[in-house]
């Protein structure tokens, strides 16, 4: 069963209660009554399917961990709140290695003002398993959902697409660790949660919908167009590509194209507004929302698909 | 690094902010403004590690998956809302398992009211393993913590102990499935959890600390002392056994003390009340809150010792 049909089942099986919403946008949202909504977010992280333990440093992985769930919570806009964090850990994991797994996830977090309210630890016997459940909250009804893009509206990223994607091709390749190759491979194991860019957007008048940007706009962008009943038009030749990237791609002959479409893990926010909104925030205009459904890709005669997970029979 | 000794160290880095409840309960606690507080607790299960394939239906194993956290908010006094649910499936799962399993998880959650808003899919190499977040309600400052124990305090528990320890140990040793051996498993493969008495007992005049049973009273009544800074003396033959545990001892030789001191998942309550408090649910009173530390066993010479899950160096 391919993930998007397990996700309908669920949909199907389970009905949301009237008042709150559930599965389809990057948090759920629990009104609390007291002009509050609650927002909430969990992420299973398994090794060997989203991350390798001999390609990233424990503390970078304890960041990623924690910055990849903050991130969710400033894809609607929201203010974080607090963290929880189970582990699963094998037998023969180094000495010091949890503390600073602990210590990455730390940082980030408390960047970010969200607390580690609990968990749960055990053993795993092959794979290190992490999940995180996040915790946030915004003003009633405030939140930056998927379901809100309106043809004409401009779509918008904040930061680079494809650091990330690069840093980890560069990290498989076994590239030597030049000071630019550095750079991108922090861009992969350090991502950046957009907390601050997520709040002031949220107040923006004019935001249609947003998200961040796990697995790639090609894969991303459609889960907003799903929900919205809309299409998308998207330049190709206009994505925010940097100066690393673009050297990179230039020496190793690698698509910064496809990287920045199809990489994933920029946590970046992908938004969408009304032309005429004064973004308060920096972004990039990589499109434009249309009637009708799917993303027409200008400046290329390619066809950028995302990944999916895939399992079962 | 041992479970507790990590868990140590997470709560010296993470210091919990004032207002809320963090680690050390069976839920962290956190005020809303609106004259009610939110619980919320967080599960990892890992195949081979929490449960075995083969050894148990898909369908309970949905069941188990939710029963096990709703527990944690009956444990606190709390009315469940919300469960979130990420997975990660191998791809040699056969076709229909996922939806047995999502067929038990719903079935339990919606006796308990609790919706399911969210989660996560993804793959796994080898390992099933699964995580659950559950939220609850409560009255400002009606939670029951494990640090509420005095000395005098009456020490109870809900039903039987024991029981789902031998249903597990009669699968691992391959008995034939009589009706009474049936009956114990699914004590193990269904547990039911104590979601309206945990209200009850909230609301009751004379409640000391509360929690519920998950590794068994021997390891886990010492959370309630070491919390509460008390000692306990637990008579060992006032112990709550059924029928079925005592007959299926005798015929296999096993021994019933053992099991409902030290079998773990039972997932009745375990708390504490003031001698003259009225006690609106059925209970077994197993013993007595001391000054001092530790527990004293009456009624056996032997010391119980619950498990506990190792890892690392």
């Amino acid at each position: 069963m391919q993930e998007f049909r397990l996700i309908a089942k669920i949909r199907e099986l389970f009905p949301t209660p009237a008042g709150m919403t559930g599965i389809g946008d990057d948090c759920a949202i629990l009104p609390q009554g007291d002009g509050q909504d609650l927002l909430v977010s969990t992420d299973l992280l398994v090794e060997g399917v989203h991350f390798l333990r001999d390609g990233i440093a424990p503390f970078d992985l304890g960041w990623k961990t924690a910055a990849v769930n903050l991130s969710d919570i400033a894809a609607m806009g929201g203010q974080p709140v607090a963290t929880f964090l189970c582990s699963a850990l094998c037998g023969d994991l180094p000495a010091g290695w949890m503390l600073s797994f602990l210590e990455g996830y730390k940082a980030v977090s408390e960047r970010f003002g969200a607390a580690l309210l609990g968990g749960d630890t055990s053993r795993s016997l092959s794979q290190l398993c992490f999940n995180v459940t996040v915790l946030g909250r915004c003003p009633s009804n405030r939140a930056v959902r998927r379901n809100a893009a309106w043809p004409g509206d401009r779509i918008c990223v904040t930061g680079f697409l494809g650091d990330s994607a690069a840093g980890l091709k560069s990290i498989l390749a076994g590239l030597a660790e030049t000071p630019l190759v550095q750079r991108l491979r922090t861009r992969h194991t350090r991502p950046f949660p957009r907390v601050e860019e997520g709040l002031s957007l949220a107040g923006m008048p004019g935001i249609g919908a947003m998200m961040d940007i796990s697995d790639g706009v090609a894969a991303d962008l459609p889960h907003i167009l799903e929900e919205s009943g809309t299409g998308a038009v998207v330049d190709t030749t206009s994505l925010p590509l940097s100066d690393e990237l673009r050297a990179l791609c230039t020496a190793e002959g690698w698509d910064a194209v496809e990287l920045a479409l199809c990489g994933g893990e920029d946590y970046e926010l992908l938004f969408t507004c009304r032309p005429d909104a004064r973004i308060p925030v920096p972004h990039q205009v990589i499109g434009e929302i249309v009637p009708g459904n799917g993303i027409r890709w200008e400046g290329s005669d390619r066809d950028f698909a995302g990944f999916e997970h895939k399992f079962g029979k």
